[in-house]
């Protein structure tokens, strides 16, 4: 067994937060049994990616090996975790294992894209245990933003992983498994927990996390002393909180309607499948209509000031029969994402707007967080005891930190982002490869390539603008016609108000005059130097640079 | 005198946090004498507006009543204040007033565009007064995060007007003059305050705002406490902060070298008006490389994450020859201003994969605000009594929140955004019109108009792409070769590996082949059939619909 080794790869999700998918591998070096942990996406912005639908992670690595990929779990049905199944499966096509809620989800995303529903397996939590080659998982059930979130074992021939998944200490979640610590003893009193791949998200929070359960009093509070429609956004899956708003709700005597498809869904998939019990009665948009708005409670998606969901679209006028309106209370049940806040502040500054009054979680009263804290994170080092620990769920300066505080206690460490292959075999975490890892974007309904260009192409006519310029010349090089300029994206109207399109075509026009036959027969040299006229032309005007495009078009003479 | 009014009429600045703008006016309606207070910028982004340079307001109003114009006030040099200058002056060409600080300042912004400096009048604080038309204005010192910084007494026919400019209440501000409890009753005493104008940046902050002071000791142990070399950021115009921070190095036996255009301007600027004394020795960035790195701290701009600041050069690698390394520390002495969260934490992250230590002012230690909190707003009205509020410089929900804490004080409150025009004549603000505002770009050398378009195409080629086709015809509509697509960030491939540019074309020579004479012969036709073909083409083999520019050209056939 000496030559055999135990590896971790993350393509996804260590050195960012976000697009999660993890390797690992059982066997020789270069013919090592794998595994996949989470096909995650992430989002893009204009920044980076415009127009882009979602990002995911460039699994190529493990395509060229996939005659080696025994199974892929899915830890929890959060879209860093999940998004990525319809997309990337067709590269794969192994068994998909997940819990139920989890699995239900995944297939509704294989449904939605045409695959095979059959391909997702639902477990069950430990002591269920599932087989695929060198590697025995199980799902452990711990406390999460969604239900049924789990953690897995994965017991190896080189000793026991933990790999939490996405976590915080919930002794009271309201909805799905509480956070046990009797649970986790006995997971580490079973066998010595060889690694620990571990959430890194909450570690720069210094004090301990708090429960689920502590929002139901303030939330009430508030609700009840609420006078108008009371609005409610968060998550649309985070169960827990759409029961603990919709019971405050009807203690405040309001009756509850859920605006927007995800919600709904999650809602509905969280009922079938049995982890949302006893949640109130829910009327449609229609009937809330019929409401009076001192005893409605609109439950809508759109947190992070989404532009197309329903908290945006209520903030800008009537939505489905809806309209907030002076006296009317909006409530951000949640904590802006970084990078969201312009859009979450869009939505706030129209509902003031309309004299609606908004309630943020700015006094710590209305939202707690999915993520273990730093000092949760050290309680987890201390009841696993791992030989090592590995940071993931986090961007580098997370990872780093939780580092660091692993080893302040005794834990043998190793910071490892996207693409950095780590052996756990030996007495310690050892990067032995680097693989090329990347992002694939979904533009449209098409997956390219986050260096193929196409993107950095688009965010150059976005900062530059495009001219584009034609002629037509014979074979000979002689100009039939003159050459003709359109411009997209610049201001139309140059120094002293000059057409900006025509000051260029007389520039052309002029070089075209001057080139010499030998210049015009050569369609690249025609390109160039036209390029070349049309940026100094809109350097000299309007002080830009523009993307050019030249088409040369030759015809024969008749 | 019964028919002459004071108006107050924000062009920017109210409604949004940047590019103020502020009117006040004073005669009989519509024949108003005029002046306007600060002529800031406001920075823009990819999501509005990619490739701008700065915003800033438009001032059409007052260009087209510019002979009514008596001067302009600057209260302070931020750029959101002052940036505008340059820009703008040229529209309305009154005399510019400002205090010494500040007016050197205006007077390098001035220059830089071939403006006469001698528009800009230095003025000295209260008592000095500058009379323009019916105002008698003076200049009223307060704290905030720049030196010199000015409230304004407007005194005319109607009564006195405080404007607050940006402010918080600062006893030991280190640099500049402190807030002045004595001073400002005093001001109250001499003349009943009609109406306070006041700025409602941090009205959502409960806590009492704290002194520039409170940082020296921690920042001085931080320095200290550092092993290698020592890097902080902070606005290059919080010219306190560089003070703060030059004094703790020198303390720890650390020589300064500053990096960055603007920080160096602010300080020469701040040294050559007597604003700034005694601030430590500086070395250049050359001689710095001959000092030992435990005897160093560099003092850098780019706190917001600029990707062309200092501190984004450094997080990158080498700049002007200095390299941080494991066991340096890199201090943001700043806020992140919501929006700009992830070029800050791309710094960060950078920093963390050299092994720089990165501190930040999450524990509340290393930075505090320039503006005044609630209690500190709440401590201006009692002292100010004013008859009325109208809150400036915030987005809608603070503005709103400030009028609420003012109506609660028992003062007559009026939220008024950018356009709308005050009456503060009598008893209560009174909304008396509503103007047309805007926002103006700076697009290369240009100034545009935010809803000209320009910039909307511009966002919609980095959301869609852009494809250009071009076709020749002759004048009876007989093509002359065929149909030719370029395109332009989007994939080149369709399904199947289809070339995405010649299934286009493919599918535009076939319609060609299928329209009649009658259709080729109208440009327009061929250009929306074009367009469509085009756009159909695109969604089904890659579900984009891009943006689409036909060039028709008409030869005659010789």
């Amino acid at each position: 067994m000496k030559s055999e080794r135990l590896i971790y790869l993350p393509l996804g999700g260590a050195g960012e937060i976000g697009m999660n998918a993890y390797v690992y591998g059982y066997g020789a070096p270069g013919k090592e049994r794998l595994i996949l942990v989470d096909m995650g996406v992430t989002f893009p912005d204009m920044d980076g990616a415009p127009g882009v639908e979602v990002i995911m992670p460039d699994i190529t690595w493990l395509e060229e090996r996939v005659s080696r990929l025994e199974a892929i779990f899915i830890t929890h049905a959060h879209e860093d975790h999940i998004g990525a199944l319809g997309h990337l499966w067709p590269k794969l096509k192994a068994k998909v294992y997940a819990r139920k809620f989890t699995a239900a989800i995944g297939k509704l995303k294989m449904d939605e894209l045409g695959h095979p529903t059959d391909a997702i397996v639902t477990v069950g939590a430990r002591p269920d245990v599932v087989e695929a080659g060198p590697f025995r998982v199980q799902f452990v059930p711990l406390s999460h933003s969604i239900p049924e979130s789990a953690a897995l074992i994965i017991d190896t021939p080189a000793g026991r992983v933990v790999h939490s998944g996405d976590f915080k200490l919930d002794r009271s979640p309201v909805v799905g498994e509480a956070w046990d610590d009797a649970l986790w003893q006995s997971v580490a009193d079973e066998a010595p927990v060889r690694a620990l791949m571990c959430d890194s998200t909450n570690v720069f929070s210094t004090h301990p996390g708090r429960s689920e359960a502590t929002l139901a009093e303030p939330l009430a509070e508030l609700i009840k002393a609420s006078e108008g429609m009371f609005v409610a956004t968060t998550f649309g899956s985070n169960v827990a909180r759409l029961k603990t708003l919709a019971e405050a709700a009807v203690a405040a005597d309001r009756t509850i309607c859920v605006m927007g498809r995800s919600m709904k869904r999650m809602l509905s998939v969280a009922e079938s499948t049995g982890v949302l019990t006893s949640f109130p009665r829910v009327v449609s948009t229609e009937d809330a209509l019929e409401v009076p708005r001192r005893n409605l409670m609109l439950l809508v998606t759109g947190s992070q000031g989404e532009r197309r969901a329903a908290a945006a679209a209520l903030s800008r006028g009537k939505y489905l029969g809806h309209e907030l309106k002076r006296g009317d209370t909006f409530l951000f049940s949640s904590r802006t994402i970084p990078g969201n806040e312009k859009g979450v502040y869009k939505i706030w500054n129209e509902f003031s707007e309309k004299g609606v009054r908004v309630v943020d979680d700015a006094g710590g009263l209305y939202h707690v967080s999915g993520h273990a804290n730093r000092p949760d994170l050290e309680h987890v080092h201390r009841l696993l005891l791992p030989d090592m620990l590995i940071p993931m769920h986090g961007e580098h300066r997370h990872l780093t930190e939780h580092a660091r505080i692993g080893s302040e206690g005794g834990i043998a460490t190793q910071v490892a982002v996207n693409g950095m292959m780590v052996d756990l075999t030996g007495e310690h975490p050892k990067v032995v490869e680097y693989v090329e890892t990347g992002r694939l974007y979904l533009d449209g309904t098409v997956l390219i390539g986050a260096m193929d260009g196409v993107i950095r192409n688009r965010i150059r006519m976005a900062l530059n603008g495009h001219v584009l310029a034609t002629v037509i010349l014979d074979e000979a090089g002689e100009p039939l016609g003159e050459p003709w300029v359109e411009i997209m994206g610049l201001t139309p109207t140059g120094k002293g108000g000059r057409d900006l399109a025509e000051t260029m075509e007389a520039e052309l026009d002029e070089w075209m005059g001057r080139a010499g036959r030998k210049v015009l027969k050569n369609d690249d040299k025609v390109e160039d130097d036209m390029r070349r006229i049309i940026r100094q032309v809109a350097v000299e005007e309007i002080g830009k640079k523009p993307e050019v495009t030249v088409v040369v078009s030759r015809l024969l003479p008749e």
